[in-house]
């Protein structure tokens, strides 16, 4: 009789990194569809930073997972059993589906993936919500003209790999930061960024300086913490931030202190704007279309870092996203 | 022999409140006009918060004022001659004038002010600078919508007294934030807004939020610091935060922290911008009709702290603007 694992968050973490006994991993009778409903056998789950965010109690933007409900997470998979006439078995489909190996939907706000233009992983990668989350945040929010300087932290990661790629589209000086010489190398080398800059090397304004010879105009924010700050002292008059993340933050111990140097905002007029790609939810096909269109022309890099170990492994694998032990886009095959 | 009193900026002031030693008062002879310039007889000098960030060497939105030269500030006088057929004797003029007794200008830049529609302190009060400030960063950068909950901090300064006036005026609930019960009163029952908050008396939070039982949906902000993060905690999705000042910082001992709370600009998708009113000059004259027909309506109330003692007492007065002991826009006689 098959079976469906799931991961349930049971405890709470305490400021930090996730450890294993907040989840608790049970083994449930494989749940039948019920009317209107399909059942998706999901293949590949998305892990994202924001999952820190999602288990916390207090108020953010969407209401945290409940103990004792399945980890919330994308996932991508293929409808195995239908009672909606709008799918059919054999659909492959991403949603919000949760850590476990099968899922019930009854459709609503589940987008249609097409195999034969990308392989399932990169559906829940760059083609998925990191790549709605940089087209969005980058073209709407931080509204890049030809010729500006675009810096972006967490520059290899998910998001901020296909942020500098699309500024470079743009006609865009693309500069990323990220942690470690290989990572830089990746950024300049194989992804087409202008510059890049290694946190972790040392003397970050002086090197971010050096990338950014006639200053930054929008910045693409990932991280917060030191990044933010040494960045807000380089902003050009009326610049754009886009706050993407604050992963400094999500797994401090105490409340991290506030940009200290936010008084850049007032004497350089910038426009410091929160994002969230759920808030373009309407849109979401235009974005699939035009990164669909750029990665068939061979303009959009993208790379996932597909781990293994099914839903088990979760409780570890996540943590990878926090200490930057992943290389691209991190995804758990199921 | 006519001659014309000076206030100098000569040695930069330490961190904290403008002290007399840093600047001289000189007497120099009457200057006379030269090609295409006028002279003009000062009769009230502006007194603005922005003053202190004016003197600080550190790069801001203008350069700071040098050593020598004499204070930055807005003034608003009369010609007394003429060498530009664009201005005759008699002419009541404002503009960035400086601390003295007479000044001699090209004409740029100069405002217009009509000595029949208002006294002249009041062209350097609410319809001055502070007007076109409160104007601009309310309806350009807060883009308030009726039915909307309108926060303004330093509500009963020259700013924030005008910002909840217009909030008003554009059918929203209009909250000032201010020191005192007689200010507190102020706003409420001579300027009409809808509620205020003492910051003074504590629990700030809870009181703000019983004053905003539906959330903010614009912060116009003049303080930062304490006020802010508390403000931060209260916004709702999508709102808004003009910061025009951040008053709290100018006169620290050391550089203050940023927002602790600046997280809520991510979970609740806020919009941060910086403003300088400079950046709409090509618009004063939008701003001046405006202000001056709500003002001729008897829908916008200002009130001018007006001092005495001339250019000398300036060094003295100025201070008044950070300790909060003004009344009103604060105003020098000449």
């Amino acid at each position: 009789m098959p079976q469906n694992r799931q991961v349930k968050l049971t405890a709470r973490p305490e400021p930090g990194l996730f450890k294993r006994a907040n989840f608790t991993i049970e083994e449930v009778p494989l749940p039948e569809p019920g009317e209107g409903e399909i059942r998706v056998r999901l293949e590949v789950i998305s892990l994202d930073p924001a999952m820190r965010g999602w288990v916390n109690a207090g108020k953010s933007y969407v209401p945290p997972v409940g103990l004792g409900e399945v980890m919330r997470a994308y996932a991508a998979g293929i409808v195995d059993a239908s009672n909606n006439p709008r799918f059919k078995v054999g659909d492959a489909v991403q949603g919000l589906f949760g850590v476990q190996e099968y899922a019930i939907s009854n459709g609503k706000g589940l987008v249609r993936i097409n195999l034969d233009q990308a392989p399932i992983e990169r559906w829940v990668g760059g083609l998925g919500m990191p790549g709605w989350t940089a087209y969005f945040g980058l073209l709407d929010v931080g509204e890049p003209k030809p010729g500006e300087t675009v810096v972006v932290s967490a520059a290899s990661g998910a998001v901020g790999s296909i942020v500098g790629q699309i500024a470079k589209i743009k006609g865009c000086r693309a500069v990323g930061i990220a942690g470690g010489p290989e990572k830089c190398r990746y950024l300049t080398e194989e992804l087409g960024f202008d510059a890049s800059v290694d946190y972790k090397a040392g003397d970050l304004a002086d090197r971010l300086r050096e990338a950014c010879p006639n200053g930054i105009d929008v910045n693409f924010e990932n991280v917060g913490g030191d990044i933010l700050d040494t960045i807000l002292m380089q902003m050009n008059v009326f610049g754009r931030i886009a706050i993407c993340g604050l992963i400094s933050a999500y797994t401090a111990k105490e409340p991290p202190p506030g940009p200290k140097n936010f008084r850049a905002v007032l004497t350089q007029r910038l426009r410091i704007r929160g994002l969230i790609v759920f808030d373009w939810r309407d849109r979401i096909q235009e974005a699939i279309d035009q990164l669909g269109t750029w990665h068939a022309e061979g303009k959009l890099k993208i790379r996932e870092d597909v781990q293994t170990g099914g839903v088990d492994a979760f409780p570890d694998v996540v943590n990878m996203l926090y200490t930057g032990d992943n290389n691209g886009k991190l995804v758990l095959k199921v």
